[in-house]
C-alpha cells in the first residue's frame, strides 16, 4: 500500500471536451460546466437579474417544443441568436429586469452539450469569471473531487474555457487539500503565464476571432469580468437554480 | 467572402486524446502521434539501432498472436514491460545491435492506440524529442496541415506529449504558412513557459510520477533528450519504416 499523502488527496481534473467526460467522470465528483463565450457567462447573468430557474437542453428540437408550449427560449447555435426565440446567449439578452421571477429554457452550441454529459454527476454547477470567486470559495468548502468541465467548441478545445479551469485550479492549488492532475497542471501553468494580460493570449484564439467577426467584442470584454455576482447556479433535477 | 489571410494558412491543431482524433480529423493532414513516455521514444530508438519494421497493434490478444507466430514482440501496459515478451516500451530495451534488419511487433497502453486511432490518415509518422528537429524540418517542406495527436494516459490529457506538441506548435509557428488552432496556440505557451526547465513543469505530473515510482528515471531524462536521431518513422500499410 502506497503511504504517499498526495494519494489521499482530492484529485482536481480539467476535462476539455464533453466528448471525453465519460473518461474523467468519477463517482462523488463535483462537476464545474465552463463555457466563458458564452453560456455560461449568461446562466450567470441570468441569475443575477433574477431569474428563478433555467432549463438547459442539448438539442433544437426541445428548444422548439419548449418555445411551442409558450415557454421564453434562449437558443444559439454556432455563435448567433437564432430567430423566433426570446434570446440568444449573450449575456446583455439577460440583463433585464423583465426576466425577474420567470422560468427560461436555454440551448447552445456548447454549453448545454456539457450540462447534457455531465447531468447525471453527483452535483453539476455553472461556472464562469462572473461567478469566479464564489465558486472557488464554495468548492474549497466541499471536501471533494473536483472536474472542471471545459465545454470548447464543438467538442475540440478551446481557450478561453482552459484559462478559466487555470484560474480556478490555481485557487485550489493553493488550498492543502487538493492535488491536480496533468490537465488541471497545464490549465494552472496557462492561466498563470496568461495573468497579467489574458486578452494577450486569447489573441489568435478561434472563438474570440468568431465573435469578433459577428461584432461581438462587448461581450468577450464583459465575459473575462471579475465577479459580478456571487449566485453559483446548480442543476437539480434537470432544472438549474440558484443554490441555496 | 473572407479576405482575411489566416484563413488561407494551414491549420496545426493538437488533439490531446486518441478519443478525440475522430473532432479533428480531416483529409490529407499529416498526424504527428506522440508518446514521450514512452512508446514514440521507443519506436525512434528502435529505428536508430537499425530495426527493418515494427508493427504496432492496438490489443495484446493481436501481439500474442503474433509472438505464437515466432515474431519478436514488445509489449506493455501501465508502464510495465509484460512476462513473455522480448521488449516492454523502455528505449533502452531497444538499444541494441541484434534488433538490425529486424521486423518488430509493439503494443504499449497509449501510443499504439493512438496510432490505431489515426491509421487511416494521409500520413502518419512518429515523433518524440529524440527526433524532434527531423519532424519539424520535415513538417516545413510538406505545406500540409498538421494534427499534433497526443495518445495522452488512457485517453486522458498528458503533460509530456502536450509539452512536445507545444514544442512542434512553436517551430511551425515560426513558419509564415502555419495557423495554430486554440490547443495548439496553449501547448505551445506552456512548452515556452517550461522551456527554460521542463523537469518542473513536468514535476507533479501524472505519468512522470508514475515511472519514477517504478524506478524509471533514467527512462524519463532519455525520454526527453533532443535530436538523438534524423530518422522519421512513418506508418505505411500497417507497417512503420524509415521514412524516404
Amino acid at each position: 500500500m502506497s503511504e504517499n499523502p498526495q494519494d489521499k488527496k482530492l484529485l482536481v481534473e480539467v476535462c476539455i471536451s464533453p466528448q471525453l467526460y465519460p473518461v474523467y467522470q468519477r463517482a462523488n465528483s463535483i462537476v464545474v460546466v465552463i463555457d466563458i463565450f458564452r453560456a455560461t457567462s449568461a446562466i450567470c447573468t441570468a441569475f443575477q437579474y433574477g431569474v428563478e430557474k433555467m432549463i438547459p437542453v442539448a438539442s433544437l428540437e426541445k428548444a422548439a417544443e419548449y418555445k411551442s408550449k409558450g415557454f421564453l427560449v434562449g437558443a444559439e447555435r454556432n455563435g448567433m441568436a437564432l430567430p423566433g426565440y426570446d434570446f440568444g446567449n449573450s449575456p446583455y439578452g439577460y440583463m433585464t429586469d423583465s426576466i425577474r421571477g420567470k422560468t427560461i429554457v436555454i440551448s447552445t452550441t456548447n454549453g448545454t452539450q456539457a450540462i447534457e454529459a455531465a447531468h447525471k454527476a453527483q452535483e453539476v454547477v455553472i461556472g464562469s469569471f462572473l461567478n469566479f470567486s464564489a465558486i472557488c470559495a464554495w468548492l474549497k468548502t466541499q471536501n471533494k473531487e473536483v472536474i472542471l468541465l471545459c465545454s470548447g467548441w464543438k467538442n475540440r478545445f478551446n481557450m478561453e474555457d482552459m484559462l478559466f479551469a487555470g484560474a480556478v485550479a490555481d485557487q485550489l492549488s493553493d488550498a492543502p487539500d487538493y492535488k491536480l492532475g496533468d490537465a488541471a497542471l497545464a490549465a494552472k501553468y496557462l492561466f498563470q503565464s496568461a495573468q497579467k494580460n489574458p486578452y494577450r493570449m486569447l489573441h489568435g484564439s478561434s472563438h474570440k476571432e468568431r465573435l469578433s467577426k459577428l461584432g461581438l467584442k462587448a461581450d468577450i470584454k464583459y465575459c473575462l469580468s471579475l465577479d459580478k455576482t456571487g449566485i453559483i447556479p446548480v442543476l437539480k433535477d434537470g432544472f438549474l437554480v440558484k443554490m441555496g
